[in-house]
């Protein structure tokens, strides 16, 4: 469920690039008009309207905004303008190349399907004549690094299927190494980076009927070092990557200055996705309406321009 | 370059299918004339005639002929109908679930091209409701489990830009690790497993050029564990596959009888594809023909059909 509205019927991309130009020509910016087009087209008109934008007045779109524009809002333009797919690829490069930010590699390898996370993979390839799994490799070390490396490297099965005494089995292992503080333990990362979605779920269903505890909340307390708060990420995304995000906007909000870059990353790559499930997540978690802990703790266009993606 | 032959023109798929009943129908079976079709079609050819096969007669190919030969002629020639992706993928998992055969998940993982390995990967799926890694992962332990299960999993970049420096320092990595006997390093699995097949050629030069040994070479004395076996055949998979199988195929063909898994293995699977090249440096290496070879140690319809895919 997106929260991205179109107008119907929509302009052509000729015409938007027109409004565009107007916006930035000249002295000083029209924020606003650049917000109400850009914010309010899908992926393929965005496109269209760069390639309409470069064609009438010969100049690229990105870098003429990049001289426009500024701070948090310029970087969220930027974000948004990327197609989904070589976005994500690129937020993972720079969680991996800027402050190794190992969230976004966990969520790139965890939340997206195994299909979706190949062809991010794919464009990987691609645009940094890398594989995701060396660049995760060669910028992360000790058990984060096997952690990272598995998880992002396998090719798990897409299917539903659940082999019940497996996911017993399995639910047993977890548990014996977690009350033994063996969270690094090879068996954990076998089980995390090889076990389909399904499979997992019913291995973490199983952990919590036989033990008392939901494995996520047996981790919980485990925040002495960046693998266990990884592991624990990614049993969270792996188990419900909603409420994962539902906490992830909420810690980036609840800080006394919020926090824009993981607000933009979260808001931009799931506005034409999944962002109104999280939204309706959200609310009721937090009893407040997201676009509100929004407005609250941004200002300026960057503002305009994220609650415009969050569906104000 | 292939070693099949196909007949020019080749009969249609149901005149095929007829022959094949002729050969099968009635008491005995004529072996001969089931290999002069089968071990002349290409694997597209093959597959309509099971299909012709079917609808004219009602029943499975594979399953009558499984009545009708035996022994390693029936095991050749099943591996044979089978297409060349799913076959891999059959291959893949026999050698995990019945005896463990790791060689076979080496080659599986280090010959094929990154997009080759993905293409199995996903057949394993369809046809195993799981996935290769994770069957690796279940059927193995230990150091070789975290050489396999990174083989496996990788999706390397494919290109062939190299980094001259980074594979500078990487043989340097590997030539201290290894001098150190520490072959089950974390860094060793790790290089091995994550770059692509071009940067891992230009780190094994640097290693041969800066050490004055080829690495395979520095490894060829540790045979005291199968993961010092399967790292030493990772490495020659990389470096040059074909002259591998040549090794694989005098290993099988040396021993006082031969080893007909193996040889099956490599020629059914290579027939189709690159059999002539290694058949080539067979005989510059070994100073016979492979054929010779084979003809000396195998005997009956198994030589005969085996000899039919060399190319005799």
């Amino acid at each position: 469920m997106a929260t991205l509205t179109v107008p119907h019927p929509v302009p052509s991309a000729a015409e938007d690039a027109e409004q565009v130009r107007e916006a930035v020509k000249g002295w000083g910016t029209n924020e606003k008009a650049l917000i109400a087009i850009l914010a309010h087209r899908d992926a393929a008109q965005r496109k269209h309207i760069q390639l309409a934008y470069e064609e009438m007045y010969q100049e690229n779109l990105i870098k003429r905004l990049e001289s426009e524009i500024h701070g948090d809002f310029e970087r969220a333009v930027y974000r948004w303008l990327f197609e989904p797919i070589e976005r994500e690829a690129m937020m993972a490069n720079l969680a991996l190349t800027k402050n190794l930010n190992y969230q976004v590699i966990v969520e790139t390898a965890c939340v997206n399907s195994p299909n979706e996370l190949l062809i991010v993979k794919q464009a990987y390839h691609a645009k940094y004549r890398h594989s995701l799994e060396e660049d995760v490799a060669a910028h992360t070390g000790g058990d984060l690094r096997k952690l990272l490396v598995a998880l992002v490297s396998t090719y798990r099965y897409g299917g539903d299927e659940i082999d019940l005494r497996l996911a017993q089995s399995e639910a047993k292992i977890l548990q014996d190494l977690i009350s033994q503080k063996e969270l690094n333990h090879d068996e954990i990362i076998r089980i995390l980076g090889t076990r389909s979605k399904a499979q997992l779920n019913a291995t973490f269903n199983c952990y919590r009927d036989e033990f008392g505890t939901p494995i996520e909340e047996s981790l919980s307390g485990e925040t002495a070092n960046e693998y266990a708060l990884a592991l624990h990420m990614a049993i969270r995304c792996i188990i419900d990557p909603h409420m994962y995000f539902v906490d992830v906007l909420d810690d980036a909000l609840s800080k006394s200055g919020a926090d824009e870059d993981t607000l933009t990353r979260v808001i931009v790559m799931h506005a034409e996705k999944d962002l109104g499930v999280i939204k309706e997540k959200f609310q009721k978690r937090k009893s407040v309406p997201l676009e509100h802990a929004v407005d609250k703790k941004t200002s300026g266009d960057y503002k305009n321009f994220i609650l415009a993606l969050v569906g104000n």
